[in-house]
C-alpha cells in the first residue's frame, strides 16, 4: 500500500494484535505509516476489567471513545470516559486505562504521529 | 489551551460550525493545532441528503465513520461507507460526499495534519 492509494475498509477486517504490556487489550492499525505520511490511526479494544498500566509514550495521543467506558488517569487527573469523549494526552505524560467491569468492551480510536515511540512503564 | 495540557471533553460540548461549501454539513474541531502539535481531529455531521461537492484538499484525510452512511467518491472510485469504515483520502485527490437519505445523519472523524489547507472545488 502506498501513500497515493485511496482505501476504504471496515475496522473489523483489520488484524487485531494483543498489546503485551496490557491486560485483555488488542490494537489494530487502521491507517499506518506505509499509507498515511504524517500520522497513524489505530483502534484499541479493552475487555471489561482490562487495560494498560501506568506508562509514558514519547508521542502525543489524540483519542475518540467509540464504545464502553473506563477510568483513565493522565498525570494527576482521573477521568471516567465514555462514548463520544475526546481525550488528549500530551507526549511524556504518564497515563493508565482501566476498562469498566460489565459486558461491554472499552473501544477507542487513538491517533499518533509517525516516527519512533518509546513506551516506558511507570512505577506507581 | 496549550500543547502540554491534558483534556477530556464530550464531542457534543464542542461548537459546531456550518461548512459553507457543503449542504447540511457542520464541522467541530475536537483537538486543534493550539493543542495537538502535529495534527487536528475534527467531527463532521452531514444531514440526510447533505454533503460536499467534488473538491480537493492540499492535505490527506484519515477518517473513521461513526454513524450513518454515504456515497463517497474519491478520484475514480465510488464507495458506499457506513459505521466502522476507515477511509484514507490522499492529498490532492478530488473527493465528494453524499449522505444517504433517511433519518440518520452521516457522521465521521477526520484527522488532518496541521498547517495550511487549500480547498478547491472541482468542476464535474
Amino acid at each position: 500500500m502506498n501513500q497515493n492509494r485511496v482505501s476504504v475498509r471496515h475496522v473489523d477486517s483489520v488484524l487485531a494484535v494483543e498489546v503485551k504490556a496490557g491486560t485483555g487489550t488488542t490494537t489494530q492499525v487502521l491507517i499506518g505509516p506505509e499509507q498515511g505520511p504524517n500520522f497513524a490511526m489505530r483502534r484499541f479494544i479493552m475487555e471489561p476489567g482490562g487495560g494498560m498500566p501506568m506508562h509514558t509514550n514519547t508521542v502525543e495521543h489524540e483519542q475518540y471513545v467509540l464504545r464502553g467506558s473506563a477510568r483513565v488517569q493522565i498525570g494527576e487527573e482521573v477521568h471516567h470516559v465514555k462514548e463520544g469523549d475526546v481525550v488528549y494526552i500530551p507526549a511524556g505524560v504518564p497515563h493508565t486505562y482501566e476498562a469498566d467491569q460489565g459486558s461491554e468492551p472499552f473501544e477507542f480510536i487513538c491517533v499518533v504521529p509517525n516516527g519512533p515511540d518509546t513506551i516506558e512503564l511507570v512505577d506507581c
